[in-house]
């Protein structure tokens, strides 16, 4: 299968490359750069260091090896990362590569975006997360103490390469939160992309490298136009929000890190769905028959008691007033009113969506 | 005198009011937002707080009280910060209100840049630093060990409330550190800038409210227009740095804190004006020696050795290498072919520079 390309144009464009050429595209990145400098989770590092080093990464490349997984995403990961960028000697015309999960990659991209504020960064993403959302579009976090992805920047990278090849790595459980995130795209991509999905779903499932493949360029693609129209998500791109605010309201509750992000949004997709019917809002009424069935062939949560997890309504109600898009105290969802359209900033009421979230 | 106001367009606009009644502007600004917190420098907050509230800022507003001075830069500070945002709970329609000198105002701007990836912020400066350029244009910074200023981003404040009064307060060393950025504002803004500001010197010195109003609307005014064109710095924008290649250079030979910015500013200056005669940029041949006469009636260094600090022209030389605006290893300089009109990105040879730098 050839590799796809989706650019992003705008004040800073970007190119995301999918496909097992994709990697490809490194050498020339490097060239273009006076220097440059690797990001990366040390297990993505241990695992598939070698395929970058085989698509022309220098082995004597500055390195910093971050902690596995979401432990990076911190204020002193950040200032670690922001030390290194000074000991590599970056400069404005240098290139952070970004390498690992979306953990890795918004470490990376908030230390380029802040160092001499602002260096050139490329992320190569290892997760389906990561591919399908993470190391897209330049949103770049840490968590804070008081909340997750609590601080960060907007900082787009000059280039993603997105490698299907890392995907059979994945743990299980990784896997589907990637998933969940697909979901989400093929339901704001339209009708074509979701019947795609639909047919693609078991394919997926047994991780088959074409399938991955398709459902990465469709998610990429889908959040390139978005992004293109609003990259500082003032408007329309907090579409890309849907299912998030239930789906944040679910972590935040059940307690940071006991479900993986994939799933809430998955389980906050169904319940989207289920609220914009009550809404009034949905004109597809199958819709929520059809996701159900997908999310079960693709073994994601169809509903908060998939998630095993006790989740109280009034608190997920409150969890969802600290969401980071709305003004204080005031949740506002992303509903749909079918496949490739979305109703943003929709309150609703308290009762409404309590009722929503009894198990 | 009646307040200016300057205005900056573009996506991010601004609004800067200098004079006696610019904090009038203040309950205005607090009631769009839907929430607020102050982000101050504890020795403003003591000299001056009752100012800020006499204007309509709320005796119980959250607070946060930084070190005084450049202490606050630093990324212990910046996480401190973020936390205090997250507990006076703002969101992206709140306001941060950043009040002291320019370390203050570019902590404040930091930390509202990175919450929830961008909340407004309003500065109100309290050093001539602050007023004439720190505050104004929306580059913030924080300090790492490997530097000064080296990690940090653009975030344009939606106002900027300039009051002269604040100025009263400030030690003598301040103050001339002040003026330093006032004469590279005037020698960028033009002839009548220049000339203005070679008629006020005499009251500026004596800190003549008027005239101090009158230096700080220039040079927010020049400021206004440099950003608006260019407001990442990515070409014109980069005439600012008149005098700072030199400037930062002799910062950090002589030992971070041991020659006031403003100072290394003025020196700097001078060292430019004189390059631009070695590398025959220079068109009016008078302007060295008008210069160094304003200097003398500002208190201003007129050159090296007026500051006191032995300063080896090799390590100046390897110092300005590592400026972050240029490419690796390779200084460029901002000239001055005439009061207005600069040359930016030149490259000098290593020998005609050093030769500039005997003392």
């Amino acid at each position: 299968m050839a590799d796809q390309v989706i650019r992003i144009a705008g004040d800073s464009p970007s190119e995301v490359r999918v496909g097992d050429g994709a990697l490809g595209a490194l050498s020339a990145l490097l060239e273009r750069a006076d220097r440059a400098a690797l990001v990366a989770d040390e297990r993505a590092l241990e695992l598939h260091g070698d395929r970058l080093r085989a698509h022309g990464l220098p082995a004597d490349l500055p390195t910093l090896a971050l902690p596995a997984g979401e432990a990076c995403k911190d204020l002193a990961q950040l200032g670690r990362a922001l030390e290194f960028c000074a000991e590599a000697g970056l400069s404005r015309r240098s290139l952070v590569l970004g390498f690992g999960g979306g953990a890795a990659t918004d470490l990376a991209g908030l230390a380029a975006a802040l160092f001499k504020r602002g260096v050139p960064v490329a992320h190569i993403p290892t997760t389906l997360v990561g591919q399908v959302d993470a190391a897209l579009g330049g949103k770049t976090a840490i968590d804070l103490p008081a909340g997750k992805n609590l601080a960060g920047a907007f900082h787009m990278p000059v280039a993603v390469l997105s490698d299907p090849v890392f995907l059979g790595t994945l743990p299980e459980a990784e896997h589907r939160a990637g998933l969940g995130e697909v979901v989400k795209s093929a339901l704001l991509a339209g009708p074509r992309a979701l019947t795609q999905l639909e047919a693609d779903a078991p394919a997926l499932a047994a991780r088959e490298q074409a399938a991955l493949a398709r459902a990465v360029a469709m998610a990429a693609g889908l959040k390139a136009r978005v992004v293109e129209e609003d990259p500082l998500e003032r408007g329309p791109r907090r579409s890309l929000n849907l299912g998030h605010t239930f789906g944040h309201a679910i972590e935040t509750v059940a307690g940071h890190g006991r479900i993986p992000h994939g799933l809430a949004v998955a389980a906050g997709l169904i319940l989207a769905v289920r609220a914009s019917a009550v809404a009034a809002c949905l004109e597809e009424p199958g819709l929520l028959g059809r996701l159900t069935a997908l999310h079960e062939a693709l073994g994601l949560p169809t509903g908060l008691t998939d998630l095993g997890v006790q989740l109280e309504p009034s608190a997920l109600w409150e969890a969802m007033g600290q969401d980071k898009k709305g003004s204080v105290g005031r949740p506002e969802f992303v509903l749909l009113a079918r496949p490739g359209e979305a109703r943003l900033g929709v309150a609703l009421e308290r009762a409404a969506v309590e009722e929503l979230l009894i198990p």
